[in-house]
């Protein structure tokens, strides 16, 4: 079955007049967001579920959330209205390093400011201003997304009912350790020239790599043992004759990077993947304290149980933390051996977790 | 205190009239490997104890492990003669892909044939054969060193008492996925040419690129986050204010990467890293039999708690299969935080798992 198409699809444009101010100190203008709706908004708009899409991801929820979005499943437009936006920063119809700086005329390329997560929620909030949102039942995301919501939670603590995020808590170092060399693939691809490739000429190589490691990260060791073991590529390579000769898994890592240069700039990439890095509640427990003692909402938090990127422990003492300054918090965990990737591809085992958060 | 300098250090060279055959049907012509002796032959040479390095290890096996190997330390030069040569492929002293190919008068280059494992313990049992060494107490190594340790035990069953393998086994697909995602950060830097670039112009991106990623594989996630957790990069950097702003750990890996260019060369690590990849007992556990079968020493696995390269389950799982076919095998585990690396790291550790399995 092909995913649900969106009921409404649009830009939103804002910061025409006064421009964006961005956490670190630049100012965008103007911004522009692609949105799509799934259902309809009740009048007194007070049904509404906003959705935030991962590193790769786009406004179209139900593209990437096929199982968990349509009637009868946890995400359900006949129930609620369904929002998601393209975030801050990305390359499908959102402001990002590839639009035009309206100051040379040209792709922003590496004059493109440093955003953080908060900015991107920040400019989701003039979304559902414009869209006359005052206040959203939940906002759900998986990894980065949950990120965001998790921002949402803490920057606009009236706005939402339910914090649900799956995958997600600031990076520890091991996370931080795989992002940097994904970001040095792309940056030592001398394509990259500093962010100011031509878009026919993108560092094809490095993004690759890029998604190659990005992809080991979001797999558990359990899985690929499973799916590839220790065969040969199903291509007909032989590692034991030369070089170029692979191991299934290595044809599948570069099977990854290929379809993922069809669809995605790599300064889009570097940017969105700074955000990821650079979230946290504070510097400090004292500081993480002070953020969180914002919290109003009900924060559901999930771990998938074999998720190395964002580990389970990891989020598990994040919900311990927010137990301690009185947060409504419940800890749930994902059963699956996918991997951090479980959000996306374990969704059997999602909704019955997300269910509960969304509705109960 | 500085290590322990060779007794003797020399080059033997052999294959000189009939070429040294490798398990790829390839030939190589002359041969040469870069040995070490620390300690003096017995006259019946019966006190020779056998020290396989590791992917970037040398024959002067002192330097990389400094604190197991000297006298009243567990390889002790006064109590038995240590003998470590360079691995064939290597890039200190010994044949490997920079050495000039006779035929043509340049460096090999991609023009080095594939290795394997078991290539590398068929030279060294040249080395042996030279200096007049029928039977070895103990071979002993870690990681591919320890891979060759286990080759040892199924090539020439009757010339080792005792094969000692730390964090070794057969690679498992997420292994071999972060293998290639070095060999490949190589081979997508341009000036990596196929496999010949000229020494003056190493692949120096793709190297350090391919360094950062093992060594992010060689380390476990809780040393990472104690060592660095999320700090920015003791050199000053702020992650938060440019795409080149950096953790500490990001500075860390660049680091290794750096240190590591100066020190390897390109081709050497393609080729090493390939024969780790293609290191097996067999494609199916039947041949893993046949082959297992042939073992007569008496086999130690050492396996590293925190190892996520060669996972110690993996370990554990191979010495049971031996236990099964009736190997005299024991399993130790090491209970390091250091990763894969506490082979190197975790000395004190080592220690006095070495010395029962050495000496008892």
């Amino acid at each position: 079955m092909p995913p649900l198409e969106p009921t409404h699809e649009a830009d939103f444009t804002f910061a025409t007049e006064q421009p964006f101010r961005l956490d670190g100190g630049a100012e965008l203008s103007p911004v522009t967001l692609r949105y799509a709706l799934y259902g309809t908004l009740a009048p007194a708009r007070d049904n509404v579920i906003l959705i935030c899409h991962a590193l790769s991801g786009s406004a179209r929820a139900a593209d990437w959330w096929p199982d968990l979005i349509g009637p009868g499943l946890p995400l359900d437009p006949q129930r609620s209205c369904l929002v998601c936006s393209n975030v801050l920063g990305s390359c499908y119809g959102s402001t990002g390093p590839a639009s035009i700086d309206p100051r040379t005329g040209k792709p922003y390329g590496g004059d493109f400011p440093l955003l953080t997560i908060q900015d991107m929620v920040r400019a989701q909030a003039h979304l559902l201003d414009h869209l006359g949102i005052e206040r959203v039942r939940a906002v759900v995301g998986g990894s980065i997304g949950g990120l965001q919501a998790l921002a949402w939670a803490t920057l606009f603590p009236e706005r939402l009912e339910r914090c649900i995020a799956i995958g997600a808590a600031p990076l520890s170092a091991m996370g931080l350790a795989l992002s940097h060399l994904q970001q040095q693939a792309i940056q030592l691809d001398p394509a990259w020239r500093g962010g100011y490739y031509s878009p026919d000429e993108p560092p094809l190589a490095g993004l690759s790599l890029a998604r190659g490691i990005a992809t080991c990260s979001y797999k558990s060791a359990e899985l690929l043992q499973e799916r590839f073991g220790r065969r040969p590529n199903r291509a007909g390579d032989d590692p034991r004759r030369s070089l170029q000769g692979r191991f299934d898994v290595g044809g599948y890592l570069d099977h990854q990077g290929a379809i993922f240069l069809r669809r995605f700039d790599a300064n889009s990439y570097l940017y969105l993947s700074r955000a990821m890095d650079t979230f946290e509640f504070g510097a400090t427990l004292e500081e993480e304290a002070r953020l969180l003692a914002r919290i109003r909402a009900g924060v559901i938090l999930i771990g998938i149980s074999s998720d190395w990127l964002f580990p389970p422990e990891d989020i598990r003492a994040l919900a311990e933390r927010m137990r301690t300054l009185g947060i409504s918090v419940r800890y749930e965990e994902l059963d699956s051996s996918h991997g951090h990737d479980g959000f996306l591809a374990d969704l059997p085992q999602l909704s019955p977790l997300l269910n509960p958060a969304l509705h109960e």
